[in-house]
Order: structure tokens, then sequence, then C-alpha cells
């Protein structure tokens, strides 16, 4: 059996944190060592620099990032760490995509639009961001991927993929490969930042980074937001809303435990103090083995880098042949 | 003295014909034999995918375009004829300058709103045609062009490369030169097609081409418009809007000679025929030595297909010199 092809990755715009541990690196960890897939993982440099416009940043975070995969257990030995920016037909492949595309639909994506938005982008907007979705496919396709790990939010980027793989199939013949969505389930979708403020962004400076050393996990932990109408140890407490439970839902295996805290919590008699100490504990306990590994790796970053070109060799190989495809399909002549 | 480079070229989607040649081809021919110019002729074949969608057209319109350049004397050993779509720097330059330009004035554009308009488009323009602009930055900045021959009507395109010149090199220090645009003399600039109607154009059947032969000259030049109020010989004649004076215009090196001809045609007694078998022989006496040196070059296409190889190879080392000043000037991670 071939193996499926899957394409992830993440725009390097600083370390990663335990949100996208739980949201995205835990699970990509599972696929590697499942050993049923073929898996690059796109460090996504020209998006990060379409909406950071500091390069300065970007280029550094681009090995921190991979020491963070490092860190999380990825293994170069079976996962294709890929530097956007030095794959051609990355940047070769939407320029026929595009003509595939109308400006209309390429509008109407609800995913830009929210972005646009959030953003506070109006007719401002610049155009690298518009054209984003199909900068996108083409990282999809070039890969020639078959799953592709996205946030609910993101799934409509996905069906404008979709989309250009129907139109270039039916136009030119079957040549890309159609992707699917794989959104995860909801408890891992979106986890909340420290201060209960909607989710983990560091923009919001409400993160716990997969780097944090232990005594800074300990005072993030003892910021955090619970319920602040629980006083005194005695008083009933709030569940909902409650940033340690949400993450003890996250992390925590023995859900009959969970279960149990939540209870007495709610009855009164448990306090804030030593719920955090025990949150506190459990995110050592997973972060621990990160930063020993993050530490291994981090003495030799010439090995570092080397894993880096390693993985975007392959993607070059991986990519040139379906960028040869499609020239031949579309005819373009060949010198 | 170093010579001043210059970007020109056209997109492959036909024959060129007479009006290409006095409103461009001449000029290109003169630049060439002064010795004072660098230039890359761009066989645009990207754009002519983004407006045709008959990629086999464009496949086989690659080789008849560099034909008809040779045929008009350009000369391999002095230009360069250039592949666009074998050229990596013009997919990703492109990449880095949408990010400078916003949505907005991209569709400002004026160039792009005739062109949006008599292509019959509204929002249902396809992307790689509102983002043509964009590409033709890239085409103009990495060849570092200094002077770039266009139509009046394409200066605004030209304004949009000044601008993402300007931008670059104030967020990321001097690295793209300024292109200026040399707009042709007027009477050069458009030659009317045979039949009035407007300019030119394959589109509307009113073209005499580089390689139609004598008998087919004559043919189209005996449908010329001229005066339909021209009845009598002896008649007195409409010299404006009238075909063949255009014609004679635009390619009777003697002036005296057509100023001594309108006079004459004006007061009567200048008869259409006799002023048809003039043009048409001017007009073959032009095209005679082109079909001559196109027939030679045509024995050999093998050879015709090494001068574009090697235009290609010469425009990718001057644009790969471009893309790394880019690059570097960004600070994208080099592995």
């Amino acid at each position: 059996m071939t193996k499926k092809i899957v394409l992830t990755g993440d725009r390097p715009s600083g370390n990663l944190h335990i949100g996208h541990y739980i949201g995205s690196l835990a699970e990509r960890v599972r696929m590697q060592e499942s050993g049923d897939y073929e898996m690059y993982i796109l460090i996504a440099d020209l998006q990060a620099l379409a909406s950071a416009n500091d390069s300065a940043k970007v280029k550094s975070a681009v090995e921190e990032i991979v020491l963070d995969y490092l860190a999380v257990g990825l293994d170069p030995n079976k996962v294709h760490f890929v530097l956007q920016s030095a794959v051609p037909a990355l940047f070769e492949l939407p320029m026929y995509y595009m003509n595939l595309v109308t400006q209309a639909r390429l509008e109407r994506n609800p995913t830009l639009k929210d972005e646009v938005k959030s953003k506070g982008f109006n007719r401002d907007v610049p155009v690298g961001f518009v054209y984003h979705p199909i900068s996108q496919a083409a990282d999809i396709t070039a890969f020639g991927a078959h799953l592709v790990p996205v946030g609910a939010d993101q799934a409509p980027m996905l069906e404008q993929t979709r989309e250009i793989v129907n139109t270039f199939n039916r136009l030119y013949g079957e040549t890309l490969t159609m992707p699917e969505a794989k959104i995860p389930a909801k408890e891992q979708s979106r986890l909340v930042g420290t201060d209960g403020n909607g989710k983990m962004s560091k923009s919001l400076g409400n993160c716990i980074y997969l780097k944090d050393d232990a005594g800074t996990v300990r005072a993030k932990v003892k910021t955090m937001y619970t319920d602040p109408n629980h006083i005194k140890i005695t008083d009933p407490g709030k569940v909902e809303g409650n940033v340690v439970f949400a993450y003890l839902d996250a992390f925590c295996q023995d859900k009959k435990l969970v279960a149990d805290l939540k209870a007495h919590y709610r009855k009164g008699g448990l306090g804030d103090v030593g719920l955090k100490e025990m949150l506190s504990t459990l995110l050592n306990d997973l972060l621990e083995p990160m930063r020993v590994r993050r530490a291994n790796y981090a003495k030799d970053m010439t090995k570092v880098r080397d894993y880096i070109k390693k993985g975007t060799k392959a993607a070059i190989d991986k990519t040139n042949t379906t960028l040869a495809k499609v020239r031949k399909a579309i005819g373009i002549y060949q010198i």
C-alpha cells in the first residue's frame, strides 16, 4: 500500500505554544509514528512575509520553529521539514492556477473575509493577502497531498484548492490530486489563552510556549483566569470559562480524575492554588522531555539546518514531478 | 560606458504584422544596430496563457514569433530571445511584490480597467488578469531594465512597476532599477487595419502579416478602405481616414512624394488602383527581404530553438542576479 501524502505546516512567526501542540503537533507525531503517511511539514516563510513585513524576525523564526518540531518529537528521518521559499514549484504553480479562479470567487472566500476583517484591512488589503488561497492551492497540490490537517475555520481555504483541482483536471485532464481536509476533534481545535480572552495567541500575550522553562510555566499558570467569584476555598466555583479546567480537559489523560475535580470544585472545598499546582506539574511533565530534546538538538545547529536542507531537497524533487506534469498538461513550451 | 538595458517583448498569440513592425519591431532593429543597448525580448507565453486559454496555439506561436523576429533582422547574436515560462525569477519575484501593492491600487490601474472592459469581463475577471501588472513589474525589474518601450496606452502599467520599485527600495534599501517608459512617436504608435476600423488586430481580420507572400499583400491592399465617395478618378478624394494614405505616411520614406500624392488626390485625377499598386510595391519591397530571411532560418528549426535556449540562458543568469539581491534585501532564509 502506498502511503497517504499529508501536507501540514506553520507560518514561522514566533515560537510554538501548547495550543499548537494540542491543536496539531501532537496529531502530527501520532501520524508520524503510525507509519501510514508521507508527511511534508511546510515552514511557510512566504506567507509569514506576506502578513508580517518583518523579514528579520521571519528568518530567525525558521530555525526556532524547527527546534519546536524536533522538541515535540517530529523526526527528520520520518517526516520532511520543508522551507517554502526554497521550493520553485510553489512559485510557479500559482501563476497557472490564477487563470482558473475569478477575482469575485477569490474575494467570496469566508476565511479570507474573516482574516481581512481581523487584520483591520479594507480595500487597502495587500494583493498577497487576497492571493493567499491560490498560493495555498499550489502548496497542497504540488505535494500531491491526499490529506490536509486544517482547523475548522480554515476549511473554506481548502474548498478553494479543491475547486482549482476540479477546474484544472476538467480543462487539462486528470493531473492534480484531490485533497481532503482533516479537521481535528472540537476539543483539540482551539486552546483558550491563559487570560481566558479567546484563543492562545502570541499577539495577545496569553501563551505558554513549548520552550518555556518550568518556573515560567508555573508563573503563567499562577496568573491563569479561573472563577473571579471563587474567593474562599469553601465557596462553590464555576468550571465553565475557567481556564484551569479547560487545560485539564485538554492535557489530562485521566478523564475520571478531571470529572471528580470538576464536581469537587463546583461543590466548594477545592482551592485554585492546589489545582494550579497540579496543572503546572502536569504541563511540566509534558514539556520536560521536549525541553531536553530541544536542548540536545540546539547544541548542533548545523545539523538542524541540514534537516531543513534534506527535507527541502525531498520537497523539491516531489513538487518538480507535479510541476512537470502540470506544464505538460497545459502545454508549456519546453526548451 | 555600460549599455542601457532594454526589456521589450510580445505575447505569442499569432504571427506579427506590419503594425507590429512600424510600432515596435523597426525600432528594436534600430536599437540593436546602434549597439547602445543590452536588449532582452521577452516571449511572454505566460501572459498569452492568461488571456488565451488555448495552450496548444501558444506553444506553436513561440517558434513563429521568433521566426518573425529573425525575419525583421533581429539578430540572436546581438539581442536575447527569452522564453518567459523558462525563467524562474519571473515566477518568484511577483510573490514578493504582491505584498507591496494593495488590491485597491491594482484595480485602479487604467490600462487594466480598459482591458477588463474590452474583454467583456466584469467581476468574473480571472485573477491572473488582475494580477498582470505585478507580473509585469517582475519581468521589468528582473532584468534591471532601464528602458521599456511601451505604447502610450500601456504607460500606466509601467507606473505600477515604478511604484513597486519605489516601495521596495524604500522598505529594503536600493535594490531594484527604476525603469523609464520609452513611448513611440504618435505616428508610429498604432497602425490602422486594412478595413479602417480601428487598429490592425488579428481578431479583426484586418492585418497584413510579415509572412504574407507578395500576392496576398497585393490582394489585401486591393480591398483596402479608401474614400467611398471617390468614384471616378477625376473626383476629388479624401485623404483623412483613407487607409492607403495612412500606410504611405507610415511606410514611405519619401515624405515629399507622399505630400504631392495627397495634394493630387484631394484635387482629383489620382485613382485608387494606381495608388494601391504603388503601396503594394512599397510594402512588398519592405517585406521581401524579411521573407527571404524567414525562409532561410525556417530551414533549420533546431537552430532557431537554439537561439531561444541561448537567449533564455542569458536571461536566467541575468534575472537570478536580481533575484539573489531581492532575497538578500528581504532577508529570505538561505539553506
